[in-house]
């Protein structure tokens, strides 16, 4: 009994590192959203992000936050926008507090030499944004390209 | 018997005003296209509007007006071109006598102060460009950001 | 006998052929990959191909060549891309010799005065890039415009 019970505190070890290295903020998408959209951020832009911050508000309102999943892959020259020295890191807090996942790309990092410490905080990464894009329109998400 | 008469006069009433409030040219879409298209334009940029023009007049051409349903949905800074002081007034009226539907986003109107009656004729409108996008891929339709 | 080995011959001359027009490189896409993603390439700026080029890598790395088919289309000013001129011939032929589709849009081609024999040797043509992406999402292909 005592040996079951250690081998359940390890195993909720593992589901909880599990959770962790997936960003705690993934859990919080819609669980059964009628729509789902993933935008596709890659210019250096900060004009350009503040329309796709606007277009996360317009959706949640015109859809219902909980009838949709929205995901921002950031990647290429946008990187910039997730670095600890970004022009809006209030707009990226605030935007996975309504609930949007926001995902770095972890090539783009390696290509300008940049560790999760010099991040913003609670962002999710995946290995390659562009594999992203490209499993979620194959699950029917719906692709925007700001 | 009169009174199904009037029963079907005011039926035909309701059908009427649904109609125009969907706007004329939506009826001018093929009934049952094998292909579906959303175009997605966000710059003010009268060189891009071209080539969108000229890709209609290409998909149309090559898959046959009756057989492809073509969407065009602007939004941002691209609104400009359906102003009642556009540059291609033109474009935007062949266009939707061939077929294709032409969409403002209001949400955009109302960052910048538009009303209807500052914009072109027989246009149609949705609440927010982008949830169209959203809404028309879940439906299956392609989508292109020129 | 002789005669159905005629009628044998003269069919599978049908069928070279029919492979010949359709290029020789369109049969390395893999034969039933996982995924399938279409790249619209519009833009004349080198910048913007050599991330897509790095894109091919990445996406064939994290996925494995054989799960993925990858096809360019090229169309308005990007076909300076696979122009005998281009600035990236060698990224061209790398491209097509792992296994990615090239095409470019023959109605650009024709808007620029551009013949067949003034291109890069080797790469796939279609009549109108916008209808092949179309084509390509309406078959389930995800599509990314860079």
């Amino acid at each position: 009994m005592f040996r079951n019970l250690r081998s359940l505190l390890a195993l909720m070890g593992v589901v909880l590192l599990a959770c962790q290295s997936g960003g705690a903020l993934a859990a919080k998408l819609p669980a059964s959203p009628t729509y789902r959209v993933v935008f596709a951020v890659t210019e250096n832009d900060p004009h350009v992000w503040a329309e796709v911050f606007g277009n996360f508000r317009n959706i949640q309102r015109a859809l219902g936050p909980e009838n949709v999943a929205i995901e921002m892959v950031v990647y290429g020259d946008a990187i910039a926008m997730l670095r600890d020295d970004s022009l809006v890191p209030n707009k990226v807090e605030e935007a996975m507090e309504e609930g949007v996942k926001i995902v770095a790309c972890e090539n783009t990092m390696k290509a300008q030499n940049l560790t999760r410490d010099t991040m913003l905080p609670n962002i999710d990464y995946v290995e390659a944004g562009i594999v992203e894009l490209i499993k979620l329109q194959a699950a029917g998400w719906a692709y925007v390209r700001p």
